[in-house]
């Protein structure tokens, strides 16, 4: 065969594979397009912030993702001193794990804790360490190991969020919320500090859009991907009723769904030839259930596009065991929850699972019944307190009123915050399931009606509400 | 090869098939146990009365079985005109069918709706149709078809219930319970009237045990298996969540456990070669997840057991199909749902099911938060009545106690009657979930309460439950 045959058909094969694999792109990019892709040299440190937003064995999966996240970066390369982790630590020893002093984070997976740097657990998880540790404040840090970012200019920094969520709020352990507004403060203070090259921000949670979401410049060298858009959900996943659900005696999700697609990705790939673009894009194929979104959401990307061309190598390292793999497409996901309905999903398993006429049958009952009643109170709460401030027809619509892409959420932040305080004053905590509401107490402000105000008719409407 | 050891090789090969098919009870049964094994002329008609007693989408499976118990008859050769059905029938065509016009039994099922005789559906099925039926009383009738069991003294008549119930009672799709006294009178007075020559019940229901337990004669020629022992409750299959559930679309159980599995292996066999007491047997292995009890129930046998050598042939016939059929073991089944417990999957689908926001959900809501809290309701009040009647130590004594083997559930069913109408008068109907508080009014019987009595202090419990 003629050396020039040989070549075009070489190519042709290469050409044919990278398409079955649906990775053209890779054809698309020039290598100056690449940046260090093929580089095994990074100028600078990998610093790696991993948090997990909630506790309770009923939210397993978002200490599972994290301590996934941790052993990829381990594997990747990142020394402990660089990767720091928040997590609450109240699962491996759960009384309901099956598995003592083991977290999975699939239905067949490895162990995934051992390992993991206990750096901040319990009630130290909370914003002011997770900011304080952004911006390498090791004064303002209290509790925990006392590790923080303590990067230079030339240095890489990747974060991992993964809790519940609300129109623009994280969750944590405790009842404290993390405000959009004070996450992106942070991100410019540490910017104007000069304290990273890049900063790359991978965010699971429900409206995780809404956190960056007008909100996040693209000339701070910040790149973010979101499990959600501003406005919904984002889902659970390997959860019990799912066709590939964890083993049955978990009862609980293992994972995220846009958690567990980066992850099952970072794991298997050489992540020197694969850019923060190409595993968008992989993501955001599995998280829409291949763009049916029939149980799944939208994958967002925010701030300075122009990094994502960049090698997943340069924030995550890469596993020398996967230097020689070829991309190959993962499994399906075979069900999703709802993010806010995962932990009733733990709640019906114990319900239905418990025997009949047992005392656990009884408390698990309870337990659901309590759950559900509380989320029917908040909803109802919300919704009159809408009716009360504008009439019931008005209300509903700047109740539910989105503004338009590119926005933020509301304008004025703390009017946001104290309008929380209020409600949660007169109306008990909004809690996990409760910030789904935020988007209509942000509206609340948008409209110009003062605390006071507010105080006024949510002690109305939650007093009506409660006696019913 | 000598004829001789040739036949002694043919004899042990026979006799390791039966014995790996778990049937090597063939081999110890004498030609003259087998009554009618052979046998293809009946003396006498074969009637069947196939009765499903619970309505409504979530208890789709008590329908789905009785249709699949009309096919068996149907292809065993029984004619429609001996076939007597009864079905609320708002099933097949219920909004939330996702196959309109079909019912299925198994989660890869045929249909087994179509052909089915209407003879009895919405009000018409109740207690007065039913036992007028069994008698044969066509002027006691009210609605159907009118088709009775117009049987005579060589007849052979196989009875099959499928529903929900309690100690001593089994449901209707209105309110009116079936209590076993009636069932038993209606036998006795069959039995004396000579209109059969051996009648077979077969029992899917909640402690349907109770039913015949120390109330059935052994010398009316009636032979009865129960799903379930006195105690229990009885079991759902093919349910979301199981490992072989239903097509995702359902939502609801297709089957339950002793029904299914009495249903499954007449569909494949030689009726002719198989007993009566060989599919107890097999029945009876399969409803207790093999004697593992995990998930299932004790199947009972009650009545002339003597009958129980008698073949299956004489009252369902055999469909010709199987005429060549070898013995198989049967699929192990994947999960199981508490009867009592098996409304609320379907709830609870409707619920996960449903888009964050929706009304769906906000109704779906709702009725799960009412239903959870309807039989917390039932369940507090019953407790706080044998509390209040016998003092609290005492009290949840009296309720509880079970009576020896043999005995029946109360002495008096009148006084069964006037309790069960009186709490229902000041506390609500008890409907399918409260049946299994039988129990506990039978004892309040047993320990001598009167109805007056009983009204003061249910009036009190009721109001102080209402008011929690």
């Amino acid at each position: 065969m003629a050396p020039r045959l040989r070549c075009l058909l070489l190519f042709l094969a290469q050409l044919l594979v990278l398409v079955a694999g649906g990775r053209w792109q890779d054809f698309l990019h020039l290598p100056s397009e690449r940046s260090g892709g093929g580089h095994e040299d990074v100028v600078g440190t990998r610093w790696a912030v991993l948090i997990a937003g909630s506790n309770g064995y009923y939210n397993y999966r978002h200490q599972a993702d994290v301590c996934h996240a941790y052993q990829i970066m381990k594997k990747g390369g990142l020394k402990d001193e660089n990767i720091i982790v928040f997590m609450y630590d109240d699962i491996a020893n759960h009384p309901d794990n099956p598995r003592p002093g083991v977290i999975i984070n699939h239905p067949t997976g490895a162990d995934v804790y051992a390992g993991v740097p206990k750096d901040y657990t319990g009630k130290d998880v909370n914003v002011k360490n997770f900011l304080a540790v952004l911006l390498g404040n090791k004064s303002a840090v209290t509790g925990g190991s006392g590790k923080v970012v303590d990067s230079g200019p030339d240095d890489h920094v990747f974060v991992y969020y993964s809790d519940h969520g609300g129109p623009g709020v994280l969750g944590m352990p405790s009842d404290e919320y993390l405000y959009a507004k004070d996450l992106l403060q942070t991100l410019k203070k540490k910017h104007a500090a000069g304290t990273y090259k890049t900063l790359v921000f991978y965010l699971e949670a429900c409206e995780s859009g809404s956190i960056f979401e007008g909100l996040l410049p693209n000339d701070i060298n910040v790149y973010a991907t979101t499990a959600a858009n501003a406005e919904e959900s984002s889902w659970g996943t390997y959860c019990p009723g799912d066709e590939q659900g964890p083993p049955p005696e978990f009862d609980t999700c293992l994972g995220d769904l846009y958690s567990v697609a980066w992850m099952e990705d970072s794991d298997v790939h050489n992540l020197r030839t694969e850019s923060l673009k190409q595993q968008y894009e992989v993501v955001k194929d599995r998280t829409s259930a291949h763009n049916t979104y029939s149980l799944g959401s939208h994958v967002m990307q925010y701030g300075d596009l122009k990094q994502n061309i960049q090698s997943l190598y340069l924030f995550m390292g890469t596993d020398p065991a996967n230097d020689n793999a070829t991309f190959h497409s993962l499994r399906r996901f075979s069900g999703a929850v709802n993010q806010r309905d995962a932990d009733l999903v733990y709640f019906w398993q114990k319900y239905r699972k418990s025997g009949e006429g047992t005392p656990e049958k009884k408390e698990a009952r309870k337990r659901l019944l309590q759950v559900m009643a509380r989320r029917s109170h908040v909803d109802s709460s919300v919704e009159l307190i809408g009716g009360l401030l504008f009439g019931s027809e008005e209300g509903s619509k700047v109740l539910n009123g989105v503004r338009p892409a590119g926005q933020p959420l509301v304008d004025d932040w703390d009017c946001l915050k104290a309008m929380v305080d209020t409600y949660e004053e007169q109306c008990g905590s909004l809690a996990q399931y409760g910030m789904k509401h935020m988007r209509s107490l942000a509206n609340i402000c948008n409209a110009g009606v003062r605390a006071e105000a507010m105080a006024k008719v949510a002690s109305q409407a939650c007093a009506i509400v409660h006696s019913e």
